[in-house]
């Protein structure tokens, strides 16, 4: 029994490489950059890309496909900042995967867009082992869930370009400790780019734009 | 593919069922009760566990089981405590199940306890699909992560008996309303009894610690 699911879980990772790797190549033919955007429950995942949208909106043309087990609750917000939302619910499902992805895109007409946000389920575990064909990670960890979450969760803190320590207004209130996760991050992930934001305020938000930006630029050749 | 996939969760899920089943079964008749806590990465399970130990610990005989990834760094705040921890590291999984739960048990005694905590994993989605064995299931959810989380993550809010909605002190800081949370809850999970703490401070644990209480008699007996 565990043999064979193994084996099985080694074809659906397998599988999925080869159509994470084929819907990159696609996007990047059409000069659209994709990032995957994740995080626990409640980190500020929307609100950080509603901040991003505020600065790239005059220059880029943008999309958000919202991973949720249930519910519309963010794309709606999404929407309602004038960008078009794309809503994949996944019925259960811990991650949203890159056959998942291609369904979203194939009902798109990629030469209206730049930049295609994923905001992935919220769970620090299974997106981190999916990769979606996105040709950038990132995650969010936001100052409440605490610095220790490099320890706890570590491939997510590996497999992602960028962190984006979130909720930075609200440092007063809880024991966390940069450098200690930063300390933390050099063992782990030591080319990892670390933005300490607050997207409620707006605090921090513009070097961690510009990082998209370079990004971004590259594959839309802009 | 997905045929067999499907086959497989549903062998996985009803081969877990069985072995949960059993596990409790000899757990009730050691007169050991058992409790699964859940909630997102950083929404406070050490903390509120700590938080119970300190009431329960002169009338209970304690054991937490923690769930891990990886790292050691909640079951050596639980030793710290003066209570029994055992360490499960799941090596990727998202979730514990009653396999793993059985390994840990079977190398306790279990005439030297009355109640067991599992501390999951810190995940909204996979921990609300397993049966661990426990008695009863409950879920931590935190202020900062916000009162939308029943609608994204129903499963979770469904399974669980208790919810208790943690951080309390830090309410003037987020847009969090306790009775839009209880509204939503209403529709999907009526029977669900809520409490408002702080684990930080101490705040409400109280009314919670009684309700546990009343759960752990029935099983133990006294």
């Amino acid at each position: 029994m565990d043999i064979q699911l193994i084996k099985i879980k080694q074809n659906i990772l397998s599988d999925n490489d080869s159509a994470a790797e084929e819907l990159r190549k696609r996007l990047t033919e059409n000069h659209v950059f994709m990032i995957n955007v994740m995080s626990s429950p409640g980190a500020g995942k929307t609100t950080t890309i509603l901040q991003a949208i505020k600065y790239l909106k005059d220059d880029y043309r943008i999309a958000v496909i919202e991973g949720d087990i249930d519910s519309m609750v963010d794309s709606e917000k999404i929407s309602e900042a004038g960008v078009t939302a794309i809503q994949i619910q996944t019925g259960g499902d811990c991650h949203v995967d890159a056959a998942m992805l291609k369904l979203a895109i194939d009902d798109m007409d990629l030469s209206e867009f730049d930049i295609i946000f994923i905001e992935n389920i919220g769970n620090l575990v299974c997106p981190a082992e999916f990769d979606t064909g996105a040709h950038t990670k990132m995650m969010i960890l936001s100052v409440p869930e605490g610095d220790d979450k490099v320890l706890k969760y570590p491939l997510m803190f590996s497999v992602c370009e960028a962190l984006v320590v979130n909720k930075a207004d609200t440092i007063s209130m809880f024991d966390f400790d940069l450098e200690r996760l930063k300390k933390n991050l050099e063992k782990l992930n030591p080319e990892m780019d670390v933005f300490y934001v607050s997207s409620k305020t707006g605090e921090g938000i513009a070097p961690w734009v510009e990082w998209l930006k370079e990004k971004a630029d590259r594959v839309i050749g802009v």
